[in-house]
């Protein structure tokens, strides 16, 4: 089932080790079929080196239920679950430990946007989460990862796909979009952003960009009027 | 028309690629032909690896309007033309988001001559522009960003193959040459550079180079007595 | 004798060639074959480029003595036996001179548990050994190495699985597993999370993660009811 | 003639690419033929993708008058033959800009030993020059910068083959052996140990290594009693 869906999410995974954002194992993919309310995930602790479409697993958007694969799903697939319930504008979520932007959350600090690399992509700072409590942590530790990024958010009061990323604290990054490509493009551009911030901030601990070349940016390449790139 | 040119620009767009200064369909170079004023610059948010010549696409340099090309070009094309437009001496531009100069551009620091790297093809530090003000923004944009940079040149007095590059505020990294081979290897110079400047910084915040280093090296390449490389 | 092990021990070394924790005939790899006290270890000074399993070294671990072999086992050999003898768990051990994690020893500073990266497989801080003195250098310097990475970790009293690598003070990183794999693997996530974490220092001097996160993430990938991964 | 020599050399230059040291023509090495009094370099400015063997320029040790060679040798030319009649157990040189010993020679901060890893090759800190005069610059700069090289060592009085390399001031490393290879081998290792006190000083600006583990290392690797590799 799903072998199309299980094709390009298994490519999607692929594309986060060309992209050098993984190593080993870690990080996963998926993308949501929300027509059938499934979701396509990489298997857990398995390699990309030898990782296909069949080994990919079909779990259950409302019960995290596998409905096909021999492999177990990624341990991260509750996040995944939480975060496609949370918002229907997400059809693809990717995770990774990337170096610098698992810096920030190690330091529980956000993502200041500082310039237009930035701002072609994500609309405002990228959040850290609050740590999560002792109990969120020994109690559906992944369910609740999900649910701290939610609440992040809608704290944050914006928009979803405006700003696809976020940062838990002392954990990584995890970062979605329209589908599973669009998701790890976000993960790779929020690397690089991550990369560009630690050295400005090196440079210069006291900066910002004004809010009209924060929107201008974000607008001309995703907005209504955008004239970036060519019409489809 | 200009199929030696197209093949030329789409070639020193892909080398931006390969020394490790774009990812995805970021940055953008283009040539100009100054007999017919005729500029064949890269499409926008064409990906880099299924680029041909024949998508290169040639714009009018006194209105910007397509004369070739089934796709729109770069976004950033107003600036190029400004900045063709205002220096006759430039032959080719090229605009990247590479890491370290996005730094410095975000930091709102130019990046200070601090040696012979730097000094072997830029004479002088390498200015960042001011802030474009909300009205330069939101009213062409691209076109504002050409002024401010032509303004910062004139500002600081220098001739402009002299320091063939610039920072643009919270943005990044424009340089030039005369042709479109030379402002992405002054792109590359820029960035590796760049990343000197700031190990530099973090090393010893207090430093400089004396104008007669400077000045020496930038001429034993570039001057009328130049003896770096072979007769032509 | 030992053929597999050699092939498996000569892989093993390449690894880190492959993941960029030595250059040159930097660091060395080797696994013991506890039933018969045999120890498998690279050759000193030996280019990764053409070394073959047939050049390996086998020594004994109880005397060091070489027993087949047309090269010299690495200088690093008599810290590895010390290893081997003080540890019972430990089937491989691998050194390299990977940069970051060389910049902690150089620093004399641990790396601090920040972040799950380095929950995943490091249960605790990566310690820093105290300085070796004038008398264990010039006498049985790698042998004192050994003895000084034993002391260390028998002062912090911890389970020597639980954090399976280490740093000798102005040196390195040393790692350990099951195998020479998961000793090689150790050193490239040590790298890697030796990275994170001085970013991390960079941008937030004080940081720290909860225990209830350290511990939960590392029972989850190596603890008595771990469901990361797939069963075995 | 010394088709042999043009043919190491050569391949001596391109491994400086291989190495990342060097980008585009930047860099040069040398090998000096101690009983002809010649020295085969690099010529001034061709690209190391078509550089071939015979493209390589033999000089006069004493004069520096070209004997052989199509093209005019690297404009460094003067620095190496300087060191070359200053310090006659030198038998190849090697120039780079290799980022993180630039830095350091930007800084005009010598590159303290913090570690094994500088210890194994270099036998105490690699000193930074003085600032050259503008009267040394503006008159045979090239020659002037080996002649304060040759001040630089004189005065610190050691042993030239102990500490292969130093950093001239704003400028960059120059490194020596006694031969090509090993001359490229020493800049690598310089960029290396460069990259590691770098991030050792970010990590803790207060360190240091003992003595007695800086002799230990060196020597145990290129002292008389030397057992790291293998014997030859």
């Amino acid at each position: 089932m799903l072998e199309d869906l299980k094709e390009k999410v298994c490519k999607a995974n692929l594309e986060m080790v060309n992209k050098n954002v993984v190593i080993y194992t870690w990080g996963n993919v998926s993308e949501i079929d929300r027509k059938s309310g499934l979701v396509v995930i990489k298997p857990s602790g398995v390699d990309y080196s030898t990782m296909k479409p069949e080994d990919l697993v079909v779990v259950e958007l409302a019960t995290g239920k596998t409905v096909e694969g021999k492999y177990k799903p990624s341990s991260d697939t509750p996040t995944h679950l939480e975060l496609y319930r949370s918002f229907k504008e997400i059809g693809g979520i990717c995770h990774t430990h990337s170096t610098n932007a698992v810096a920030f959350a190690q330091a529980g600090k956000s993502i200041i946007a500082l310039g237009t690399t930035h701002a072609d992509d994500f609309l405002g700072n990228i959040l850290c989460t609050r740590d999560l409590t002792e109990e969120e942590v020994n109690n559906n530790y992944e369910l609740n990862t999900g649910k701290v990024i939610r609440e992040t958010i809608n704290n944050a009061n914006y928009r979803i796909m405006d700003c696809p990323g976020i940062l838990v604290k002392n954990h990584g990054p995890f970062t979605w979009g329209v589908d599973a490509n669009k998701a790890v493009y976000n993960s790779v551009v929020m690397e690089k952003v991550a990369e560009m911030a630690l050295k400005t901030i090196l440079l210069n601990p006291e900066n910002n960009m004004p809010d009209y070349i924060l929107n201008k940016h974000f607008q001309r390449k995703h907005g209504k009027n955008a004239y970036y790139g060519q019409n489809k």
